[in-house]
């Protein structure tokens, strides 16, 4: 495949697109693939008892640096403090110690759910409702809180960097559909229908251990290649996750009338949303050791209304 | 037992304080009682496949009142439209169509936990940790990041308000050691060592039909007495969880010198965690139509460095 | 004048509309009114060296209540206390004892000046921009960074409210040209061309009195009414300020399809900002004891880039 | 003078301390100075009707880099846009299109008056106040909103990189006493008694240029040398700015129990407050060109209550 044009990845949203399969009020989109039974089967593979945070910490530490609109990092903010308190400030009557805080962030700064209103084709998002229910006051459709309760599944991690044998991915490499299959089989795990699927890059470990960020916020990084996009449609998958900023290989081979063409077709097509930034360290090296690569995903986001995303701190189980 | 006094608290508080039971460096406080093999036998109790989310909606509609040093409701701001997008404000090249959004929120102001920072007694904090160890950088000891891949095991719900066959408690009503205990034998459950316990008093689907939160924040409610301290201490119980805004009576019977005095022993000394303002309703009713009040727990906090509590939206599965 | 339709609003801002007038790159409206001889007559005005400063206290107590797109009372934040200080959390090497803020506001919650980006007429902003150039990112044309030096000059106190004899105008009450010509009259005060023209009502100290805001925000007041637009227009005025929370009257005579008609014609079509929410009750009480009602005025914006408004602490110096 | 010991710093701050002389329960320190005839003498230094705005744009361009307690850059934020507007999701009964925004920023991230809270010596602040007067709900003494109505008077700009012939002094480049008066020689301008004093150093416009901010918060820089406390304390100026981060020379020359031991004399024992950041290259022009480095003065803080600074955007009227 030469280099995709605008024309490519319309055609490609086309074939992929999964509007009105779910009814036209749909706002679930892909997560309509797991059912109950998934649900009580991922619960099975907790054998060990174990819990992975896959959070990044959120502080003045993280990736961000002001691409995409202006993310920050998150600011914590302290409304009452333990140096006040044994100030005596807070002992009027009634007297009760405390401390309390405040935190401002972007949804997307760190660990997290794109919601399916982030990214729009053309004109429209997922399910084919307009792009201008959209504005300032937030999404009117597609938002954040319709997942509140459907985030939890079966997992699977498919660790592309060990697989390869390497400590990360470089930047600009392109995953493809034989890296994911082939992955996989030298990993035991099959992927299923309704999966969370996560796929390791090492390049969030990497940037941790060199303590620089570089451009992992908007940069160039390893990443799904656009054929990829097949796969993900095919195997009906619940949703895309991965330890970079953006889970699409940076740069895409694409002409100058389109940018992250993979995301194009991913979120507003196919109707499946991606979780980013995913720390992903200490499950990989778990899975590595036991050789189990499935188990039980809980990633529930905050119940932002109208949100187009949420910070998340999703807790693989085994 | 007559008005509560300072001393009071401070007698149960020393009585019942677990400080340097996990060791002088712990964190985590009564969580430690939560095992793998607790975990496992949680995830067992995955039958249906049916998730409940218990997190209210982030929105301008929460209870906030600018109580206890001036809590706001989230705000909630768009960094990115829909409506820029077709009005082509984004199509610079390269181009992608996108919604962005931030939010900023006291960690407190709705469905929350508390960190083991959140509360003192008099200078000190959860396992002895000096107060003043929270500044305006936040919390250097008891963070809530310290239970990023804590808070999962087994959940239990106790509907006070079912079993006393009413909508919801009247605020001012302490529920005491007998109504935990006869609520859990009337619904058939066991509370046992290393559970998230759940009480529901019915406040908060009040308030939300009744469309006005009234004092919800910070005033009076139906809430834990100062005995149930005991029955807390002696289940072993790893978090207490209700549909208020702090769990405890309001008013406590307590003189002038003391307030919120349950407060006063739970975080700072026996060293559990609340976690407050938890939407019930659904699970309630699932609850009550198939009898089954035990299930699964996963209710991650966001890691935020030195915070002193986090949003969640806690998932109940069964 | 019956009720103003859609129709009538367009037709009187067609009338008045000074697009082009200063060319068409314009960004001041009738700011440019003013002349360096003007500020130089102003600065005469000085003759007590009294100063009084206009702006109302930034705190939770502000009239906000979540009108308008979720405006909210300016939030005040510590960075850093001397709470901290004295706990010695500072004491690092090396050493400064300090304290540190932040706040986060609506540009409008308090009192401000709008940009002349603040309000549309149909697709269009002042000078015939196109409205779209106010995005999520901010107003790329009449940004109020281009008043950074603008706001100085002659200011006009017109109190209709001590004419009239009362304490406060009623809510409704419209402001006429004569009610203007009248009180101008009365205060032995002439209204130049180049004026900051200054209105008071009464309305935020009555609020203030009663310690209740009710609808100041967005509800009914006193105000111009909408024939007010000639006498603007044809006095040549830079700026047109007052004591309410939008000057105009509310409700204005409109029918259905229009809302806050004068609005529609000022900032838009006129090019004239307004300066809201301004604390007069010291300079009006000046102003009554020794008969001036015109000062030196100094109300500089802060350079918010981009933005479409400013709050402001106006100082009117005699 | 040898390097500054924490001693010689107390010692001198004993020496020049003004507590007590405006009374105990003074906020306002050495901007007691300024007389009703100082003010109206200032207003007869307007003989141009030439306004200079000395505020830095607030925009994500700022200078901080996370320094001192995580200061950031202005987070500017659109509540309503023309894009809204246009795609009509504004165009509800009654309708008003128009745009609104917010700004959420440290109060000294960029162009600031320092409240006299902001620095104290040891436990005790400006007065001899406590400095656990000020904890996480602000500044209960000598808050930024007592100045409401006091930043006005007469300017002096003391161009010392104009006089040494430079186009910017280098970083740590002690400007001294006889810096100071040499430079009001050679520019014809007398310091009087209530001056606002602004020294220019070259280094923000340097910054600018180059487009890159390097230490400029918080590292190196040129500034006053420790000796030009006497000169402040013996010429009574009422606030010192300059176009720097903090005024003083960095590093001063101390030991490593004092950090900034200019600050620890100046706000909390003289009672002077900072002007910081300031903008001066077009004011610094026209004085070079007409000879005049006398000015009318303006620079009101926004009256945030209880706040330790306040962004301003301050006016040199000539």
């Amino acid at each position: 495949m030469g280099r995709l044009t605008r024309k490519d990845v319309l055609n490609k949203a086309e074939a992929l697109k999964n509007w009105g399969k779910w009814g036209p009020d749909d706002e679930l989109g892909v997560l309509n693939y797991i059912t109950p039974e998934d649900i009580v089967n991922a619960a099975k593979l907790v054998q060990k008892g174990k819990v992975f945070g896959l959070g990044l910490n959120l502080d003045e530490h993280g990736p961000q640096r002001g691409i995409f609109g202006g993310r920050w990092n998150p600011l914590h903010q302290m409304l009452a403090t333990g140096t006040d308190a044994i100030a005596g400030t807070q002992d009027v009557t009634p007297a009760l110690r405390y401390a309390d805080d405040a935190i401002n962030l972007p949804t997307q700064c760190a660990t997290q759910w794109d919601a399916l209103s982030h990214v729009f084709l053309e004109d429209k998002m997922w399910n084919g409702y307009p792009a201008a229910l959209v504005d300032s006051r937030g999404a009117h459709k597609n938002g954040i809180e319709k997942f509140a309760d459907k985030m939890v599944g079966r997992g699977v991690l498919l660790d592309v960097a060990r697989y390869k044998g390497v400590e990360y991915l470089e930047d600009g490499y392109p995953i493809t559909i034989a890296d994911l299959d082939n992955t996989a089989a030298a990993q035991g795990v099959e992927v299923r229908r309704g999966d969370f699927v996560i796929v390791r890059t090492g390049q969030l470990e990497d940037r941790l251990h060199k303590d620089d960020w570089g451009g992992y916020a908007g940069g160039d990084a390893p990443g799904r290649a656009f054929e990829t996009l097949d796969w993900i449609h095919t195997k009906q998958i619940a949703a895309i996750c991965s330890d970079t900023w953006g889970i699409e290989v940076r740069p895409n081979d694409t002409g100058p009338d389109v940018f992250q063409p993979w995301h194009w077709v991913t979120i507003p097509a196919i109707g499946i949303v991606h979780g980013e930034i995913f720390s992903l360290q200490e499950l990989a090296e778990d899975c590595a050791d036991d050789g189990v690569y499935a188990f039980f995903f809980c990633a529930p986001p905050l119940v932002i209304t109208h949100g187009t995303g949420s910070p998340i701190n999703p807790q693989a189980i085994k």
